[in-house]
């Protein structure tokens, strides 16, 4: 099999640009490890004079991405452009018209669009892959769809937002407040254009969405995720979980439980020597549990020109290779739809609140939480000179719903400063 | 595509009915993943009348594993007797004779005679695959050939025997000596019939030697792996080791510099707030650098039923999906001979000793290490109260040569009570 795989990347971006080189540098490697020559024949980017450092001479170039899909000279569309909807959509659509394969790291568009995607693809007998649209370099795809395949996966937790977590621990490390620690990640290029994206979960969301369906064989379903974000983590909360023993994660969770899939992407306590808990900067983690594998754990970096360009060139090779696999690792057609569960399994929780400084306020909260039923594990009453009293409170394992009804009780006492901070405890 | 994959499975120990477990329970889930039914037709074992917790009946016995190799319905040779030589070697040459694809566990059969097993099988276009040699069930052979194809690989590492793991940690936690974990792990059963395997570190060079095949595309050298066991590691420098912040593992290193490729098995230090520091029991660990992706972390259960069951159960269902790569992830033919390089990589090391007290016996030492060219980074002599000296010293950068030749200059000089302990100080 000599005949060369020829692809045509859309979008030049740091991404786009480090695959370019890997498939400039790595020629001979890339022919001996795949059987065959890996070359590139067309290029797409919003402005064609922009200095990329890296040689496009050789390649065609098409200022219409669609344009670019289609050619008869590619074999394989590299989806680099990002964004769930426009012309990532259209390219990639024209792309499985066309019959070419795809390999994206768009993982707003696969969120919001793979089954539908996935489905047209496989009908024309195409591959999308996509591991660089979760976590990194880490090949958590590869390592779900095929390296355990063996196993029912029992749940999925993973840190996949480079961003979140280097705002926590820099927070935890250097003791600075959020939003100084915000701006600086700002400062530095690690947010989103809109940062909501990264600081609100939705990013991380996507990327367990695409997870959850793989390990359960379930249709994505991003609108089932809980989305929590971390813009009201205070360093006073960073503190009290040091603590306690545990640091705070934007945690994503996909467990399929006997009353649906469970899906939550949110800021969580998980204990502070555990893997998940030393996670420290922009390294991502994902935790895969099966029945017969026990637990693995993947660590590695979760953006970048290199570690996503590794990933994006992972399935590029499979494709050169032959390796050929339905999108979500069993046909599209045949995913299940999942009855979204909403945080029914239980756990521990961390609450924080400012009283008001009234007689029974203390004990008002503590009947709120007995009268749903939800027993407390530690409380603690701080020193305090103004007119709020800080509070922290542990509770032993209850269900959301009834956390927040609760919650919703002690607001209704009137003794509540403001609202309480409350963060599942995560066992890992 | 929905022919059956039929297996014939040599070896019911506790991995073979793992898998026969795995394929009676999980019918639907692995016909759905792969496209079609994944079905054992045939069985073989020492023993047929032994009661394994699991019905065999609907399998056809065969008391040799030759003839099972060499069955008409069988697909696939799933070999899980192990190992070097005799019954594994025989019946998986007759597999691959037979035009069958074959799946081993057998770490030693393909340390030795790899390079051959895999040219008969790609001589007949057959498979060997063998995820459950390396790390339990990681998916480490799968991360390394595959996901991440894309890279030059520049250093793989890794702990990879958990019976090892166990017995250091152990002495960490209990503060135990060796002897006393090591007749511990025995009455576990966690060592092989022969301890040396395990404790001296040959099990974990024949995974090292595979991974480092794949890593940089050279023929397995097992005969080029450094290799020193854990059978001198004290309870002294554990504790030393924890007061100057590393942890004891024996770790796994392949790297290929310009002067060759190094692969060393030994006991090293590593920091001990490391993800190696801090793996505990019987976990594995493999650290993959390539040049994309800097660096990805991989960690699980490094034996056991259900872990090794389901790396078997990964290279199955990648048969099964028709997703076929070479044994070490170029054409074996294609593989080549590396040099060996002995330890060439400077390091720093750890160096414990007893001295007689003899007026000018440090003095001696110190100039040892000077005349080969070894700085001192830190020494310390603990008091005591017997006619030795404890010694400690940490020294600068220095190759494994200079620091052989001092420790000779050392011996020479009659000052020592005994072989000094040199354990290398590795950055991870």
């Amino acid at each position: 099999m000599t005949t060369p795989l020829r692809l045509g990347i859309a979008g030049l971006g740091t991404v786009g640009v480090g695959v370019v080189k890997i498939v400039r540098q790595k020629a001979n490697l890339l022919a001996a490890r795949t059987g065959r020559p890996v070359v590139i024949t067309a290029v797409s980017a919003r402005s064609k004079d922009k200095d990329r450092g890296v040689n496009l001479n050789d390649y065609a170039w098409e200022d219409d991405p669609v344009a670019l899909a289609k050619r008869d000279d590619v074999d394989v569309f590299v989806e680099l452009m990002g964004g769930h909807d426009g012309a990532a959509k259209d390219a990639t659509e024209a792309a499985i018209a066309a019959g070419k394969d795809v390999v994206t790291a768009n993982k707003a568009l696969l969120a919001l669009h793979g089954q539908e995607l996935a489905e047209a693809a496989e009908a024309n007998d195409r591959v999308i892959r996509f591991e660089a649209a979760v976590a990194g370099g880490i090949p958590v795809i590869k390592s779900l769809t095929e390296g355990l395949a063996g196993n029912e996966i029992q749940r999925v937790m993973g840190v996949m937002n480079g961003t979140c977590n280097y705002i926590l621990t820099r927070m935890q490390d250097a003791g600075l407040p959020y939003e100084e620690v915000f701006a600086e990640a700002d400062a530095l290029g690690y947010l989103e254009a809109d940062p909501n994206l990264d600081v609100g979960g939705i990013d991380a969301g996507h990327k367990l969405a695409l997870l959850s369906s793989i390990a359960f064989g379930t249709k994505v379903a991003f609108d089932g995720v809980e989305l929590e974000g971390i813009q009201r983590i205070s360093i006073e909360d960073i503190h009290q979980a040091a603590e306690l023993g545990f640091r705070i994660k934007l945690l994503g969770v996909a467990q399929l439980t006997g009353r649906g899939l469970e899906q939550r992407m949110s800021p969580c306590l998980v204990p502070a020597d555990s893997p998940l808990g030393q996670l420290k900067g922009g390294t991502n983690m994902v935790v895969i549990e099966g029945d017969a594998v026990e637990q693995v754990v993947l660590r590695g970096p979760g953006a970048g020109e290199g570690p996503t360009a590794s990933a994006v060139m992972g399935d590029i090779c499979d494709i050169a290779r032959g390796l050929r696999i339905s999108t979500f690792g069993v046909p599209a057609e045949t995913l299940e739809v999942a009855k979204s569960a909403h945080s029914i399994s239980p756990a521990p929780y961390y609450l924080r609140m400012e009283l008001l400084d009234r007689p029974g306020a203390l004990a008002k909260v503590a009947t709120a939480l007995g009268e749903s039923g939800i027993s407390i594990d530690r409380m603690r009453q701080s020193q305090h000179e103004g007119s709020e009293a800080p509070v922290l409170i542990v509770t032993h394992k209850t269900q959301r719903d009834a956390l927040d009804t609760a919650i919703d009780a002690m607001k209704a006492t009137g003794v509540l400063a403001q609202d309480p901070v409350a963060l599942r405890i995560e066992s890992v």
